[in-house]
């Protein structure tokens, strides 16, 4: 079958082994998968992506040495029923899926493993178990935006929100939109969100901020202060830190960069009892200045992926038309494309996620 | 009247002017006086803490051209109340209070301020409102005790203790020890807890600590995912992160070291979804590889001080018995033996804690 494929650091379009599904899996088609930030980091770092698996979990992950197909966000039709399976699903079912797969060989994550291809090929083979139906009608490449929203819902979930809470979400590309979609569900605001970029802030409003704000011209910090702040409270004054006279509402962060040195920003820039929840992805070491945490009594919470629950809701979330993912989509490629879509989804302006689309 | 005075970045011995209650406030005679790890810490590097308080709240809270008089965990005994008290600590009547004060020229630090001077001089102004009187009979030492105690049961209130955690102490002084006795009384087992010092591992175990462990010896983060692993739980197995078959009870780690690399070192023994409480205050930079704590999804809750309410509970969990505190006071000295005692107290084999009695 034709696929994308990583290959000693570059991306080549080749035809690559069919695959087999096993015991409890499905053979399944691409219908529409995106491009994640990840696959980009990916394609630039994957050996220490490699090593950093290896140190956390005693794993490697991936043989670089060997081919991988990326593409973890898909939505797929059902063709082929493997041994052992249920068939839950029948055949011309569309399906979403956790990248997540079980094999003789163990489990594998598709999209990040030797014995996984994921939607950059013509098929796939999925676990059975994890495969859920699209309902409603959802649009392929909608669906295929489940997995990034279930991202933010979880990132969303993990931050205990109240009614009274005052997010702030630093950074607008998907996971940042995906946070902002997630909060306005949950209902609280205002929403602030802040990214450098016009036509990231302009899909933020879309997805549902209600404060838009641009880090060249004022601290992002400064306003989301004074949306928390009310009439009366003082800063200078100890009594309220001891819960006498008017409070802040309380402050979240969402950290939606993934560099060195947002977190130390964050620390600076946040109010006291801030809950900071750290979305982004840095594989990079970072310098903080814990007093800052301790003094402001900040509690950052790291976050990654999703269960399979909220995985579920996210897809309901975007077929029951509480996410309209459609402004996130900005191109459509097959897998000859994929190599310029990496190029082109570094321009912010231009791009927020573009589908991968195999049987073009 | 007598004072161990910080001056010119050295403790020296002499008199200082005679404290006047102002408004709201009540002169008292300091009965005994903690000496903290804070205060040893200001010895060295007080010019760091004033230009970290400056950097965080704007404010340098200490001008260290001028006296300061440290001692912040105090047993006092009330003399004569000042104009708009309510007098409702009759004279005599012995009390604790937050080291905290509202004067004229603004709220200060009782220990840690020019304005305020602490329990390492005769007597003291304290604010009437957050005066509390001292229960039961309570020793004066132990009374002294209850700031520190309130340190560790504010952390352990803000860990969100369910009953099944697994709590590992790191680092057994003051901090830690005050730590392990808030969890005893939260009920949570085995609590975990270690330090290099075989003295302080003998007062963990006084203090409520099932299970002790020196790191020299072996990494207590192995013996602690140990306790908190259920019989057939495979950490290769993806299902066990799906929430599919036994799991591994939740872990909670309390740093009670502060000093730079701890953090990093939690990040790399953690387990999964461990809760992570900063109870160290750790003065410098510190490098941490956010990828372990976004990989297990850790939650790194920084904490400082506690509430009123706080610091009126471990009084009374002194007062009750629910803490018996004796086994930490390890000497008392005069205001001429403060100096010393601040040299013996960098032998963990020799001293916990050192009580200033300043009538002496
Ligand atoms: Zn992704
Ligand atoms: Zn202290």
């Amino acid at each position: 079958m034709r696929a994308a494929v990583f290959r000693g650091g570059e991306l080549v379009v080749d035809d690559v082994a069919e695959p087999v599904p096993g015991k409890g899996q499905v053979l399944v088609k691409t219908l529409a998968c995106g491009i994640c930030g990840s696959d980009l980091h990916a394609l630039h770092y994957a050996p220490r992506m490699v090593e950093a698996s290896r140190r956390v979990s005693g794993r490697p992950g991936m043989d670089l040495a060997q081919d991988i197909v990326f593409g973890h966000e898909f939505c797929a039709e059902v063709i082929e029923h493997g041994p052992g399976t249920d068939k839950r699903h029948k055949v011309g079912t569309r399906v979403c899926s956790v990248p997540v797969t079980f094999t003789a060989a163990g489990s594998a994550t598709v999209g990040y493993s030797n014995i996984a291809p994921g939607g950059y090929a013509e098929r796939m083979v999925l676990s059975e178990g994890l495969m859920i139906e699209v309902p409603n009608g959802l649009s392929d490449e909608q669906a295929a935006l489940t997995e990034p929203m279930a991202v933010g819902w979880h990132a969303v979930e993990r931050a205990r929100l109240t009614p009274n809470d005052v997010p702030l979400v630093i950074g607008c590309g998907p996971v940042g939109l995906a946070v902002i979609a997630g909060l306005r569900i949950k209902g609280v605001h205002p929403i602030l969100a802040a990214d450098f970029s016009p036509a990231r802030r302009r899909l933020a409003e879309t997805m549902g901020a209600d404060i838009v704000l641009d880090p060249a011209e004022h601290s992002p910090y400064t306003r989301w202060q004074d949306e928390a702040t009310p009439e009366g409270f003082d800063p200078e004054n100890p009594l309220a830190r001891l819960g006498v006279g008017p409070q802040r509402r309380p402050g979240v962060v969402f950290e939606c960069v993934g560099v060195p040195g947002i977190i130390q920003q964050i620390f600076e820039g946040a109010m006291r009892n801030t809950r900071v929840v750290v979305v982004g992805v840095n594989m990079e070491s970072d310098t903080i200045e814990p007093f800052f945490g301790i003094t402001k009594e900040i509690d950052l919470q790291f976050v990654l992926g999703y269960t399979p629950q909220e995985f579920a809701l996210a897809l309901h979330h975007l077929a029951e038309g509480k996410i309209d993912g459609a402004p996130l989509v900005t191109g459509k490629v097959g897998v000859e494309g994929v190599k310029q879509a990496f190029q082109d989804l570094a321009n912010p302006e231009a791009h927020a996620k573009i589908m991968v689309e195999p049987w073009r």
